[in-house]
């Protein structure tokens, strides 16, 4: 048999640990072919990401076969099959839900487009910032969020509330179709089956690394 | 052999991967403390953080004993507990660098202060920025950062600055004796050994939820 990869089918038992390194294969693979690389061992991209050479393969194993034994992957060839099993072969719109300091910071991020992400909308329920623009973006209502994002089909909200309001945000934007969230909100947050969600907390990250000066 | 906890030398191999859980742990079991609950199962707590209660045990287990067979933890007992082991019974300064619109917002973020950690001091290298007050502190000029920071025994900074310069500001910072590291720019960043570094990275994030997003 010569697959090349498996159809989607096979795909839908990889365990999501997988699915989450994905994305830093991505950058590091981005990152390597920017550098002039053509082509990476298992062994080399391993020692980069800081995981076993078998892991990687173990990991790329669930979608099929890449490259050859003994001659490493090709890097773009690897980059175009990562860019299409995460669907980042298009640009993915993005909601906005909070426009304080933070929110106004990730609207203005520079970093989303060229990843395949675009902040379309944002939100906030303080009507004193309603009506504002950030970002080129005329700051909507919260109360209008279900009927606006159904008019654009978004799908991926990023959460910038402060704590006590996040899960009720979480909540209207689950009810509005929004299948992927990323939160900013230093909550335990709550969503239902086939919704993913993230989060971004900083103070989870300080409090890992103070173990280490505490001698 | 009756012992509360293991002394600091039975601690230098616990893996990297449960003192990133611990910081978790603290975050849920404040909650239960807050909700009013005082003793929690390790399968109770497993359910929350979405692990095993095989996990929590054997995570655990590294630092010593923890609760008595079949009656669960002690919620408090836990926290005090968790709180010594990560070195978080006292409050760290911190610095910034980087005060741009992420900057800003890191420095006027009020959720640092109650988990331990204290913003004393930012960082910028546009010098029409220099000199400009953002949440209390007077922005300094990075070419100061070694002083001001062996003066201060700041032990901790975050880093955010855009991508091409971050590598040169983190060179910079493990020079002026930081030993742990959060950064906000998007690469794969090199410290030397026994220097930290966590990455708060939105775009890695989005892309590992996109895959669910694919169909």
């Amino acid at each position: 048999m010569h697959t090349e990869f498996l159809p989607k089918p096979y795909q839908n038992n990889v365990p999501e640990v997988v699915i989450r390194r994905l994305p830093q294969y991505l950058r590091s693979l981005t990152h390597l072919l920017e550098s002039g690389a053509e082509v990476i061992s298992s062994h080399h991209l391993g020692q980069i990401l800081e995981v076993t050479p078998a892991q990687i393969r173990k990991d790329l194993s669930y979608f099929g076969r890449f490259g050859k034994q003994g001659r490493g992957y090709n890097i773009r060839h690897l980059l175009d099959r990562l860019r299409n099993i995460l669907g980042l072969e298009q640009t993915w719109d993005v909601a906005v839900v909070g426009v304080g300091r933070l929110g106004r910071a990730i609207i203005n991020y520079q970093g989303f487009q060229p990843e395949g992400f675009r902040v379309v909308c944002a939100f906030d329920s303080e009507q004193k910032v309603v009506g504002e623009v950030a970002g080129g973006l005329i700051i909507q209502d919260i109360t209008k969020i279900k009927e606006v994002l159904s008019d654009l089909s978004v799908k991926i909200a990023i959460v910038s509330v402060p704590a006590s309001g996040a899960q009720d945000v979480i909540d209207r934007l689950v009810e509005a179709g929004i299948r992927s969230i990323l939160s900013y909100a230093p909550i335990p947050a709550h969503v239902p089956l086939g919704v993913q969600i993230r989060s971004v907390d900083p103070v989870l990250q300080l409090q890992s690394m103070t173990y280490y000066l505490n001698d």
